[in-house]
């Protein structure tokens, strides 16, 4: 099968989310890794390349550069994967998409809502492959929970009980020059949200991916509980959603013993599901009247999507960095399906999902300054 | 020991509650049931009776003629546990402490606010002992966990994630005369609060008992699901705590595949504890920087208040009748200590927890009605 | 109901077992604890007797001199439960049966085989209720794995994994005169099995009691891992059953960081099932091919045993004191049945089992003697 | 850094192992992929390699003739991945060895516990690293297991509980041409093994690498549970440990409702250890007379080991991929220090280690046939 010839920005050394990605785009060998601004420190830049194996003269210390350039090299990259903090990613974009380049984008989408609006235009007018990695939904059992749902095993949704959970920010850690705490605590790198746009967004992204539910509006009720914190950390928010249903979401970093606590509990009339992050081979099913199930990854009872999404078999536990690669093969699908002109169903979260994520953080940060008031979130 | 003598008013035949009062009553030997108006129905009344081994001569079918009689008598009941529909509450209350009777009365306290109100006067101007069966805060890994919290083993609170979710509601099995449920859905005799008044009322207590602190405020969004239902089957609620902690309650009776889901998880900026009551013989706990510890009824680490509520060693499981039990035995210690005007430390829910309980009702409707507005809970 | 008339002997102050079967005696209010010989310090005797409301009169310090008056007395003891260390259940027993009273008696039967043998014949020439209180075959999923097996649910057995593992006596406890250690470590007290004996018995009855099948041999490898202790704190032992299948059982006082950790789990051709003593209210059932059930104590599929076991609804956790009522309730039965000369159907568990049980012991000692060879449970 | 050039041999299309092992080749960029004999038909091998991306003119039908080729290639590979049956293990191995080629070797390492012997022997007259795919060994967890048993942290080590249980051969599926159950369920591809072969020696490894131990004898109980399988699908074995610690060992693919369950506990004078494959990022530690800790993967007191063998923070769950991938990494670690003429600690497992597994297989099944009698694993 044809290779996508893949570029990154950001990235270098000590980034964590950058090797995630990387990691994720060999898992199943689609991509080659051949070009890179890693990092806009020149040396970092170039020892980071050297490092990953990407060709001198294919390290670039500007993406402008590296965007321009690619786009006219015959043997140029396909796609370029986007791990900047959040700020940086609108202008990235902008440059990659005006290249002609397809983009593969960390979320949240920017750091600001007007980015995000203006950026879903550019795509779309673009008509590139933009893909956002809410990798969270590239989870088989989410793909369980999401298929089930929409073939009426739990009936009608009425209820959607979302949760993200950490505790890494219970401390002011960002005071003492902890990297990945200093950016996302930071309003001119993060934008108006801390959690909840670094967490709160994933798990508002997976509520509406696997329920197939558009929330209609939101209200919240905002801390920020570590003293010298400009950003929440934490959110306890109510959401309403388009067919009736009704949600909470709670989104907290100060949570004490919560290490990466995404957890989302979904009831319908019939039935429900649940589904733990942390524990991603299962998910719990119920009936009305029936015992509790435990499905498996995989298992004798997987549906179509969960077992595309798989790759060893049940009992086996696959995890985060499979469920980031399916992002990745699903994301090069796409890309040789618009390459080829043919038809592809996508999962991969879009630039629209990425603006609701964006919208999201907006409208939260609206109700909680004006009380805990219900904002709408369709505009 | 002097035992008590106990009577009862409601609770005969195919009562869930009452049964569960006289095993509670019986497992420390500490009372003796001896007079009840079991029934309004006078056959029932007398088949309940026979059927406990209360006396015929003792056995009334008017709660007014049992309350004069039994205050007259020479060997007269010392206390009535009161377990008919919570309209009956207050009024069946009353007659007993006018009849110098100490009064055990299932929650919540009454069906409206006014009559909580009148009635938590009486019982301060009776200078009886009142406790209400918020059976909850009787579980020995519940008194762990406040003890532990006393101490500053988790710091200050910041966080208070509650929730109390049922699925027996899902669908109205209220219309086909399940009587459990058609009281309890009945405004006429549950009063205002559906699923906040049967089990909201728990949680809510159970949250302030644990952590010692008072919820300040609190925003709700009620919901009736299933078609015909007047009162709430499902609540989404924040709180504020006078400290500033802040708090999400979710209660549900058709959460799909939850029986009696009772937990709550509780941070704070040292550490975090979490406790599920199905799972009532564990307790987790989190020291920042520290693994999670699951720490076991009366195990190696086992505080003085759990081990004063346990009977039997750590892996020999205790249950719901045990935690129920102890809010008799202790209630048997406060009216031994009353009747002997000696001093007892009280761990033993109030006519005030009562009342709490029922303000907490009537703001969640007043919220709920108002558009999910921020409602005092002092006053 | 009428209830029966009960004595003990031992049980007095600071036994731990003693006041278990007090609490099992009185939760369904089928008992009156009349009589006692509670220990055999006079003083300890009567205090004993006062602090648990005992008449004076019926307080002996001889079980001989308990059991001649009770047995001529117009309301002398219809029952007597035996709560020694194990070297007296059989004199006691004698004594009881002699003077044709039903007996309750703790396990293991007796501390040697030919006491066992003798009791057993001649509970069978008495023709009254002997039960022995492998409290374990009380709860209520134990029940209701035994009724689903027996209805082909899991197919023929061919596995039965069973552990009992604690880890009280993992550092020598005796030699600091902890009194439970002290007898259970002492030959003379305990008989030739330790933890064999002790709680290796348990798990022995509750595998042939669910699967409704009978071992047919055993081999052994006995440890005694602390220093200084005689009896085994450790046994890996494999087992045959006669139906051809096979088992494995795991019996330890030394495995640190268990509590009370006596779990069963059973294969068929068909399906599994999996049950923790330490979380009763669960049971796991695989059916081949589909996914792994949760069975929930009371809930919805709950079986015919299972209901009549439970006392209160799904959710609301029961534990060790109801298991252990459950044989008091049972037995209570029987002594009526065999009052009125009706027939009932048993579960409670008989001399036979307790047979079985010291077979067992004496086998597994046998075997590891021999180097672990196998040896026949038959005779 | 300079990547391995890596061969494979089996692994075309349809077989399971060969994809993982690719992919855990590429997780973290050290080998390049550029020859194979993924299969004996031409037509399955060369479609393969195309599929794979391996070149047509390194795309061999013959091992012997891949291992000739690439031994004089100027850039020949530097390692085989031998992913074949059983017994074809030990020809590959020494072809290839012979040609001076690493060799990566799936488990169990041969058929015949004679060619083990000779294999061995010709490894260590190579000088040549040999890796055996062993993989649990490689998940973080196990090396934390690993590293506090080696610092003394659960004292000295008396029991070793282990057990690996699956039930995908619960039923003949090998009669009807399930490819995986029918060589593994024949002697002539399989060895004398079934059970206790594919899966029993991966536990009788973990076991050892984990408590730093070696058995020193064994007795088995073998079953063909079955109708027509001449293999065993289940084994109940009983362990001696040189040091005098104890072991358990279960074996079972008709565990009906059992995936994949590797579960190992270990119980020290001082301490315990658990440790779940299913759940593999959780290692549960109790020190005696404390409550129970959870340690999580690279959580906040995860060891070297540990954090060496982890890509992504807590509460990211990694999985079995990883834990394979964490083998190859180490290996090309080997084989750059063996290039290199450097020093490097080793924790791949080694020849030795597949010797001591055939070993395994071969005393259980002449235990078995004696009768279940202890049997040295010495020689």
């Amino acid at each position: 099968m044809q290779k996508i010839k893949l570029g990154m920005v950001g990235g270098g050394k000590d980034a964590f989310i950058g090797s995630v990605h990387r990691m994720a785009a060999r898992l199943d060998d689609r991509y080659d890794l051949v070009a890179g601004a890693l990092s806009s420190s020149p040396i970092k830049a170039s020892e980071s390349a050297a490092e990953i194996g990407i060709d001198k003269k294919r390290s670039y210390t500007s993406y402008q550069e590296m965007a321009k350039k690619e786009g006219k090299l015959a043997d140029g990259i396909d796609a370029v994967a986007i791990v900047t903090p959040n700020h940086l990613h609108a202008d990235v974009a902008k440059e990659f998409l005006e290249a002609g380049i397809h983009v593969i984008c960390d979320k949240p989408l920017t750091a600001k809502l007007s980015d995000a609006e203006e950026l879903a235009t550019l795509v779309k007018e673009s008509g590139l492959v933009f893909a956002i990695t809410y990798n969270y939904s590239g989870y088989p059992m989410v793909r369980q929970a999401k298929e089930m749902i929409a073939k009426g095993e739990i009936g009608t949704v009425r209820l959607v009980q979302s949760e993200y959970a950490q505790d890494w920010l219970a401390t002011n850690i960002e005071q003492n020059g902890q990297k990945q705490a200093t950016w996302r605590t930071d309003p001119n790198q993060a934008g108006a949200g801390g959690a909840i746009g670094d967490i709160g967004t994933h798990a508002y992204q997976l509520a509406e991916f696997i329920t197939g539910l558009e929330a209609s509006s939101l209200l919240a009720d905002l801390d920020s509980f570590v003293s010298g914190r400009s950003l929440d950390d934490n959110a306890n928010i109510l959401l309403h959603y388009k067919n009736g249903a009704k949600g909470m979401l709670w989104v907290s970093q100060i949570a004490s013993g919560k290490e990466n606590g995404l957890n989302i509990r979904i009831f319908g009339d019939k039935g429900g599901l649940e589904w733990s992050q942390e524990d991603p081979n299962y998910l719990q099913h119920t009936t009305l009247g029936k015992p509790k199930q435990i499905l498996t990854r995989a298992g004798s009872t997987s549906g179509e999507l969960a077992n595309a999404a798989s790759r060893i078999p049940s009992g086996h536990p696959e995890g985060f960095i499979e469920g980031f690669a399916n992002i990745y093969r699903e994301t090069a699908d796409l890309i040789l399906a618009h390459n080829n002109k043919t038809e592809f169903t996508n999962l991969v979260p879009t630039v629209d999902d990425g603006l609701r994520g964006m919208r999201f953080i907006d409208k939260a940060v609206a109700s909680n300054q004006a009380g805990s008031i219900w904002q709408s979130l369709d505009h």
